[in-house]
């Protein structure tokens, strides 16, 4: 997928590259231009990746990047198609040159590209109320209602039969079908995610989207952050509740419902057929099984296997909880 | 009372209810219509009612309905004025026949019949901001002020002197006199309650309001749902702190206090002089007592009798949970 | 600093002040013009001011005030420049005489001053969206932002380079350079303070204001309540993520990180470098040290020294937490 949200600056120079981290290399053989910046994976020889643990190192080996920012620790592990370009801290420049190519991703400024409903071709398509803004590029399918006050901002995409209620922000969103969506939320803006400096932290860009998939409804008052670089999902026929936090990563499987004031903190994931119950909140970087029940007001800090059902802080066997409670 | 918000589309012919349940019964003797759907003590012979668990049949032997949901087991309780309509799952026919009777109560789209309060009667009456929004057929008394950008929804009704701030969204709600509503808060909406159905959950609908007494202040943020069945009420000079979710049907007393980013889960009831402290939590279909008082961060999930006060999660005698926690 | 925001309806005589308070003093040698209400070290001569508690004796001894609301117990602590004015509760009557000074600060009514931005002085000088309002006497650094439906109160100071989101309400607030407010936040209402009388509370007034530093990002739904007599602080650099929600007279340090739903009860004090995780709460009138570190969920209801990490309810060393939650 080209993503909709965030236009490539690119391609940059390798040698601007290096400029613009102050870094001082005169080893570069000759200059080249750059497409973009990918995981070690993913990378093409018109790529620049990063490498910044041990941990990855086989898929270093295996990169098909022609430029790595990495430490002068690793970047022996590197093949002879990857030159390495050492810097201090990894991730702090894997940000900074992310930021360089897509340049809209860092900072979530309101859309200055918005007009008022009425001016724009949806003006006849859709059934709105007062002071409703759509941002340039916006696509709405057919059927669809938008309540007054909300913004649907550049690129944002609703599918059919969706009803959006008042005082909404959507932004960098794709939304599929007959999905609801009730008030005062803000999906899409960027996460939480920086690296804390002194005096001045340094934002990381965030070129995710949110995704909603079909028949899924989102409570009053919700905050969807998207994704830094993988997005933020919510499966099909999930049902959130009032006042409710997703952070930036977050994967819901489907046909999962979560109460009111639930926080789900950036990066992890959850299955299928779960239930949560109120203000339960659930760690960042956390794999949580189908068919798993969270009492309400549990605090989860590991991984839960399927169909499981867990209580208290830390969550535990909701049958061992009860006991030691009794 | 007759409700003020949604319409009866009654009358039903018996004929066209069973076949919106696609039901293949041909006992019918005769056709008739049908006014309203009620449970099994206030129907008339006018209405249909229905009968899920045995834990109601004393009721179900008397009940006055000519008709009633109910299941093969179930249906031999039932008077001989009353023709049993059997049915695979009584709760989800029991919302789809209420849906089709008020057909307003299951969607929360955006109000659409809405004015600009300058076009409108109160034009002259209320104080008011840029931008506010009022309903066809609104109720406001004398000497209130409403902020900008704020949403009264069609039939809500509110008393004198009252002061509601900006960007708040108002419907199905009573308010008395007095009341302060400060910004950013959606009261009134549907509750989180449907059936879980695989691929596209089944709503079930909401005819209660939300009634707000004398004196209450509403902080900013807060959520507080109208009843499905029941009312959802705040008692008399109840004050609520910022960020407060209050569900469906629950019901709180007088001079009540509660703190910033409490959640109470559907159908408690609170009591009159109770003290929340933040962040705590109650489950749903519980009984507070009078003058308890819940510490912050509590997780209350039994019955508290009057004049107790609790802490921990589960929440329970302060002394204790400070004896065990030193 | 004079406060910016709420005007000393005073001097108002003694006389006045006496008679409001529905006192029968006949001792009053001869009437005065009172120009303020000061607490027992700040007063001057032409001030009233109150002594509740023996705990502040030491300052009454030498309070310069030559008025002060008290009782008849601790009346003899006050020189003799000092005549005593004798009443039930100090504490109600000084939020009643603070009223009669402050009239504005009792209520957050919304501001009846703003104009569309177009029609402003901030028309060349802001870049902003659709329907953004502006109260009297606002004043706007350059190079700033302000999107959709934002709301800037009367009075209100914005620094340079900042970035307003969109449908948020800044009230009292001053803010300095380089800060970025997202999406749908509430900052400087009233704090949840008031005394509780039945039938009828009696709310106290707020003349502080909330004051962000350089560089702070506040995230989407953030509630940050004004101080009462002094001042709700977030300093330098200090990021807060979404459905934050911050009481009155709460001072956050430089460069602390506070994640989603995080609440802080009013007059606690956090330090620099602090983290807090997800959904944590902290008690009021708490002194946080620097460099802590909350676990995600916990709740602290003590002081937390320099450089401890915490987790749990109540929050406890966290690897004592851990050791004990195997």
């Amino acid at each position: 997928m080209t993503n909709p949200f965030f236009k490539n600056n690119g391609p940059i120079k390798i040698s601007d590259i290096i400029k613009y981290l102050n870094l001082n290399i005169n080893s570069l053989k000759q200059d080249r231009e750059i497409k973009d910046i990918k995981d070690l994976i993913s990378s093409t020889e018109n790529d620049i990746t990063f490498f910044h643990t041990k941990k990855y190192k086989d898929f270093a080996k295996k990169t098909k990047a022609s430029f790595c920012l990495t430490t002068n620790t690793l970047k022996n592990e590197l093949p002879n198609n990857c030159t390495p370009i050492e810097v201090d801290n990894v991730l702090v420049s894997t940000s900074k040159i992310t930021t360089l190519f897509y340049p809209d991703s860092i900072n979530d400024d309101f859309d200055d590209s918005v007009n008022i409903i009425n001016d724009t071709k949806f003006n006849e398509k859709v059934t709105y109320g007062k002071n409703v803004l759509i941002g340039r590029n916006v696509s709405i399918g057919i059927n669809c209602k938008i309540g007054h006050n909300t913004i649907i901002e550049k690129n944002a995409v609703i599918g059919d039969n969706c009803s959006i209620g008042s005082n909404n922000i959507i932004r960098n969103t794709l939304i599929k079908n007959n999905v609801r969506i009730l008030d005062n939320c803000v999906i899409g803006k960027h996460g939480f995610g920086f690296f804390p400096i002194k005096d001045n932290n340094l934002r990381y860009p965030h070129i995710g989207v949110v995704l909603i998939e079909d028949n899924c409804e989102i409570g009053c008052g919700a905050t969807i952050d998207r994704g830094s670089m993988s997005n933020t999902v919510i499966g099909k026929n999930t049902y959130l509740d009032n006042q409710i936090h997703i952070a930036h990563n977050v994967k819901i499987g489907e046909n999962t419902i979560i109460a009111g004031q639930v926080g789900i903190a950036g990066s992890s994931t959850i299955g299928n057929n779960v239930k949560i119950g109120g203000q339960a909140g659930i760690s960042g970087h956390l794999k949580i099984g189908n068919n798993v029940e969270i009492a309400g007001g549990s605090g989860v800090i590991k991984d839960i296997p399927d169909n499981l059902k867990v209580m208290g802080y830390p969550a535990k066997n909701i049958r061992e909880f009860l006991r030691e409670n009794k």
